[in-house]
C-alpha cells in the first residue's frame, strides 16, 4: 500500500542537520529533529574577521547520526521498516578537498585541525581574489564565456574560487587532495559508499550553478581556460567529472554498515543530492511564474521555466539557470541575497555589545544572574525591534541603508562591496536604524525581482519559506510592502527537508516524477502578507534612492 | 593689594551653569561650582526627533543662584567681600523674545510653558528653513551680502532664522515680542538692571558672529533686505540694536536686589557677556597663529588677528570674522563642529537601548538593582568603547563615516547635511564602529584647519579645552593623528568660567585690557598629543576618501 511507505528527508544547514520524516502518500511529517553541529557550534575554524568559514566534516557525520536516531526513535518500528528512500540536500557551494578514495581531507589525521582541509562554507568569502580572476579571464580569454548560465559573474562563494584559494595557500593540501566534492555530493556517496571521486554521482545542481559545468561545452569548462586563471589548475578536471545527475535519480543504496549506524533499513534508495534552496523550492511547492523565497540568515530566490519558455534567454546577474537544477526538465533559476536574517543578527550583535563586554564585569549583581540578564535581553532585542520599529512610520526615519553587509549575491555577484547606513542624525534610534535595515534587505529582495522582470521571466507570486518567513510579521510585511506582491508563507516548517522527501520518493519509485511527488506530498499556505498600497508607493520612491545611492557609492564601498 | 581682588566668572553650559571664583592677580581657582538646569535636565520643552531644544529662563535664574550661593559658602567671607567684577558667558547663539521690559515672555505666566516664548539654544535646528531663505535673499537681493562677515553663509543655528521661525509659528510670540535678546544680552542685563531691549549693552561677539551686525554698514542688515526674507520683519531693527559693546566694557554694576539674592558685593562691575567658546579662548590663552578648540558635545574653534594683517580677506565657510570678538582690538574667528562629544553621546544611547527599553522589563532582578545595572554599564560604555577601539588598527575597520549627525557648522554650514556610516560587514563591531565615529569628528576638525589655511590663516599649533580634551586620551590622539599638529591641552579644567573671570577683571578695572589679564591669569597646559607619523600618512588617505564621498553625498543626503 502506497500510503504505509514513507521518506527521510535530511537537510544540512548552516548550523545543523534537520531530519524530517514523511509519509509518502500525503507529505504528512511524522517526525523531525534536529542536531547542531558541534565544532562550528563552538565557532572552531572560523574567523569571521577573514569571512573564514569552514566545517569539520565529523560535524556532519555526528550530527546526523543523533537527529536521525532520535528522529526514528520516536516512530513506531513499522513506520521506520516502511521508509523507502532517503532525500539530502546541503548548502552550498560548500567544496572540500578529498583523497583518492574520496574521503575528505580533515577526516585523515594529519588534516583533521586544518581549516583548509574541511568543508568551505557557502558563507565563507575567502575567494574573492580568486572570483575576481575568475571573472577576468572569463571576459578576455576570448572562447566561450563559461559564466553565461551562472548569471555572467562568477562568485567568491563558488567552487573554483573556493578551491583555488585553498590549493593557493596551502601547500600540504595541494599535494594531498586528489579531487573535491560539494557538500551535497559527499554525503550521499558516503551513505552508498560510492566516494570514488571519479564515479560518484555528482549533483547538477552544484555543478551547474556554482562550477560552470553546462551540457553544451560538455561539462566543467576547458582545460585552457581553467589554467589560464591559474597553472595550479591544470589537470584537475580530469580528477573531478563530466556527468551530473538530477535529484529524481538514486546515488545508490544505503550501506549495511550506515543502515544499521542509523537505525535505517539496508538496501533503500538514496538520491543524488542538491542544494538546500532548490529542494527547498520543490519542498514549498514551486510553480511557473512563481518566485520561491528562502528567507533566513540570507535568502535563496528560486524560478523554473521550461525550457522552450526560456530558449537561449540568459538571465544576466542572477546565480545560473541549470537545466534540471531544481526540478527535472525545467530550467531552474537561482538568486538570492547574502545577508537577510543576517543583517538584522548583525544589528543585534552591535547593540548586544554592552551586555557581553560590561555586564560580566559588575559586582551588582553576582555572575550568574549576569549571564541570566545578558541572555534575557539578547533574546528579546529582535521582537523589541520589530515592535518598536512596526511603530515608526516610514518617513520618519530618515535613513537609507544598504544591504550589502555580506557582500551581494544577485544581481551581479560582488563580495567586495560593503554595507552602510545614510541619514544619521543625533535623533537617530536603534528601532530606526533597524527599520531601516529591514528596508534595506527588502530593496535588495526587490532588485531580484526586478532583474527577473528585465529578462522577461515573469514573477506572478511569491512564496516564502524559512526562518524569518515563519517568525517576522514585520520584516515579511515590509518585504511584501517593497516588492508590491503578495508573500504566501508555506504552512511546512521544514519545507527543505520536504522537498528532500519529494526526491527520496521519487527516487525510490513511489512516483514518476517529481511533479507528481509534490502535488501528493505539499503543505499548503499558512498566511499570506498583502503590500500596503501606501506603503508601496513610499517604498518605490526609496527604492530609487537605494538605487541610485548605491551606483553611486558602489565603487568607493568596495575601495574601503 | 591688587591679590586680594577676585573675580566671578559664569559659565552657561549647554546643561548647566557653572561658576568659578578666581584670584584675579594669579588666575588661581579658588572655588567652583556647578548647577544643572532643572527642567533642562527632566528633557522638558524640547523634541529631539524635530531637533528643538529651548530653555526655560527660570532655568538660568535658579541654577546661577544655587551655584553662586553654593561656591561662595566655600570661600572665606573676606574673599567674597574682595570680588570685584563678574564676567558671564553663555551659549549662542541662544536667543529669547522679550517684552518691551526685557522680560523673557516664558517668565510670564501666560507663556510659561510656551517653548517658543524660552530661549532657543544654540543647537535648535528648527529654523533650517529660514536660515535657507536667508541665504537666498543675501544671493539675491543685490545690494551688500550681509552673511560676508559671517563666513558667507547663514545658519539655522543663528539669531534670525530662529527669530523668524518662533514668529512665523507662533501667533501670541508674534504679537507679544516686543525685542529679542541672546542669553548673553540678557544675563548681565539682569544682573545690572538694564534689561530695557532698547538701551542694554548688546554683546558685539552675538551680533557680529550670529546676528550679520557689522560696523561697516550701520549695524544690522538693512531693513529692505530683512523685509524681502519675511515681511514679518519689518520694523524690528528698531526695537533691537545698532550699537554693540566688547566684554572689557561694564554692561553695570551689580544690583543690590541681586548681590543680596546672590551673596555678592553689591555695586560690583558686571562685564558685557559674550559666548562660551569666545571667552574660553581667551581663558586658555589664545594668542596669534593658534587654534583654539573648545572641545565638548560640540567644537568651537577660535582664531585670533590683527586687523592689518585680515586686511579686507573674508574667510569663507567660518561662522564669522568679528572685530574684537574674543580680543579687543583684534579679528576674531570662528568656526567649530555641530557634533562632536555628541557624536560618541549618540552610539552610546544607541547601544543603551536594549539596558533601556529591555533591562527595565526582566524579573531575574529587582526594580532598583536592574537601574543600578543599567546606570552602572552605560557610564561605562564610552570609556570601553575608547579601549577596545584604540586596540584596532587604523585599517582594520574597513569604515568610513561622516560625522554631520547635527549637521555641519564649518566649513560651509548646512544643518541639511546628515551623518552616514560606510563599509560596513557583518564582522563590524560596535568598537569599530565607534573608532570611525571618532575618525569622522577629527576628519571634521582637518576640513576646518584646512579652510583656515586655505584662506591664508596660518595654524602653528592647536590648544584645547572642554570635556573630551580633558578626558578622552583616544579621541585627543586620533584628532593630533588626523590633524597632523600637536595638540595642547589647557590645565584649567574651567578655562571657560576662567576666561570670563578675565574680562570680569578688565571690566573691574584690575587689569587695562585683556591682554594684561591674560598673562597674569592663564594656566598653562597639562599635556601634548603629538601626532604619530605612520598614524597621519594613514588618516592623510583617509581623510581625503572622506572628503570624495562627503562631496559625493552632501546632496543625497540632504533630501534623505
Amino acid at each position: 500500500m502506497v500510503s504505509e511507505k514513507h521518506v527521510l528527508g535530511m537537510d544540512f544547514g548552516t548550523d545543523s542537520v534537520r531530519i524530517v520524516v514523511v509519509n509518502a502518500a500525503t507529505g504528512k511529517e511524522e517526525t523531525n529533529e534536529v542536531a547542531y553541529y558541534p565544532r562550528w557550534s563552538q565557532g572552531k575554524y572560523c574567523d569571521a574577521a577573514k569571512n573564514q568559514f569552514r566545517q569539520h566534516p565529523l560535524d556532519y557525520i555526528e550530527s546526523m547520526e543523533q537527529a536521525v536516531k532520535a528522529a526514528l526513535a520516536k516512530l513506531p518500528a513499522d513506520t521506520v521498516q516502511n521508509i523507502v528512500g532517503i532525500g539530502i540536500d546541503t548548502t552550498g557551494s560548500t567544496p572540500c578537498a578529498v583523497d583518492e578514495e574520496g574521503t575528505p581531507l580533515a577526516l585523515k589525521k594529519e588534516f583533521q585541525d586544518n581549516p583548509n582541509a574541511m568543508f568551505v562554507l557557502w558563507k565563507d568569502h575567502t575567494g574573492v581574489k580568486e572570483a575576481e580572476e575568475v571573472n577576468k579571464v572569463a571576459r578576455s580569454w576570448g572562447g566561450v564565456d563559461f559564466t553565461q548560465y551562472e548569471g555572467g559573474v562568477y562568485s567568491s562563494e563558488w567552487f573554483w574560487a573556493k578551491m583555488l584559494h585553498v590549493l593557493r595557500e596551502d601547500e600540504a593540501i595541494r599535494k594531498a587532495a586528489f579531487s573535491w566534492v560539494e557538500h551535497c555530493d559527499w554525503m550521499p556517496a558516503l551513505l552508498t559508499g560510492h566516494t570514488n571521486p571519479l564515479t560518484l554521482k555528482r549533483s547538477r545542481c552544484a555543478a551547474g550553478h556554482k562550477a560552470m559545468w553546462h551540457e553544451s561545452w560538455g561539462g566543467l569548462p576547458a582545460e585552457e581556460f581553467l589554467v589560464k586563471v591559474d597553472p595550479l589548475l591544470k589537470g584537475i578536471k580530469g580528477r573531478l567529472y563530466a556527468e551530473t545527475f538530477t535529484s529524481d535519480v538514486k546515488a545508490g543504496e544505503l550501506t549495511a554498515e550506515w543502515a544499521k549506524r542509523l537505525g535505517l533499513p539496508a538496501g533503500i534508495a538514496v538520491a543524488v543530492g542538491a542544494f538546500d534552496a532548490h529542494m527547498g523550492a520543490v519542498g514549498a511547492g514551486i510553480t511557473g511564474a512563481t518566485l520561491s523565497k528562502i528567507m533566513g540568515t540570507s535568502t535563496c530566490d528560486m524560478m523554473i521555466a521550461p525550457p522552450e519558455v526560456i530558449g537561449t534567454k540568459l538571465v544576466s546577474g542572477i546565480c545560473g539557470q541549470v537545466d534540471g537544477s531544481i526540478i527535472p526538465g525545467m530550467i531552474g533559476m537561482e538568486a538570492g541575497q547574502s545577508a537577510y536574517g543576517d543583517v538584522y543578527a548583525w544589528f543585534k550583535k552591535v547593540l548586544s555589545w554592552p551586555l557581553e563586554t560590561l555586564l560580566p564585569e559588575t559586582t551588582i549583581v553576582d555572575k550568574a544572574t549576569a549571564e541570566k540578564l545578558r541572555k534575557e535581553i539578547e533574546h528579546k532585542i529582535l521582537d523589541k525591534l520589530s515592535e518598536k520599529a512596526a511603530q515608526i512610520p516610514i518617513e520618519e526615519t530618515g535613513l537609507l541603508a544598504l544591504d550589502w553587509l555580506n557582500g551581494r549575491r544577485s544581481p551581479y555577484a560582488d563580495q567586495t562591496l560593503k554595507g552602510a547606513i545614510l541619514g544619521l542624525t543625533l535623533g537617530t534610534s536603534a528601532p530606526k536604524i533597524f527599520r531601516a535595515l529591514v528596508e534595506t534587505t527588502a530593496f535588495g529582495a526587490r532588485a531580484i525581482n526586478e532583474q527577473f522582470e528585465k529578462y522577461g521571466v515573469e514573477i506572478k507570486q511569491v512564496i516564502a519559506t524559512g526562518g524569518i518567513a515563519k517568525k517576522s510579521d514585520f520584516v515579511m510585511q515590509v518585504t511584501a510592502d517593497v516588492l508590491n506582491i503578495p508573500i504566501k508563507v508555506v504552512t511546512s516548517e521544514q519545507a527543505v527537508a520536504l522537498g528532500a522527501g519529494m526526491f527520496a520518493a521519487v527516487a525510490a519509485g513511489v512516483y514518476a516524477d517529481v511533479h507528481e511527488a509534490q502535488k501528493k506530498m505539499v503543505s499548503g499556505f499558512s498566511q499570506t502578507y498583502t503590500p500596503i498600497p501606501e506603503h508601496a508607493a513610499q517604498y518605490d520612491a526609496l527604492y530609487r534612492k537605494y538605487q541610485e545611492i548605491g551606483n553611486m557609492l558602489a565603487e568607493q564601498l568596495r575601495n574601503l
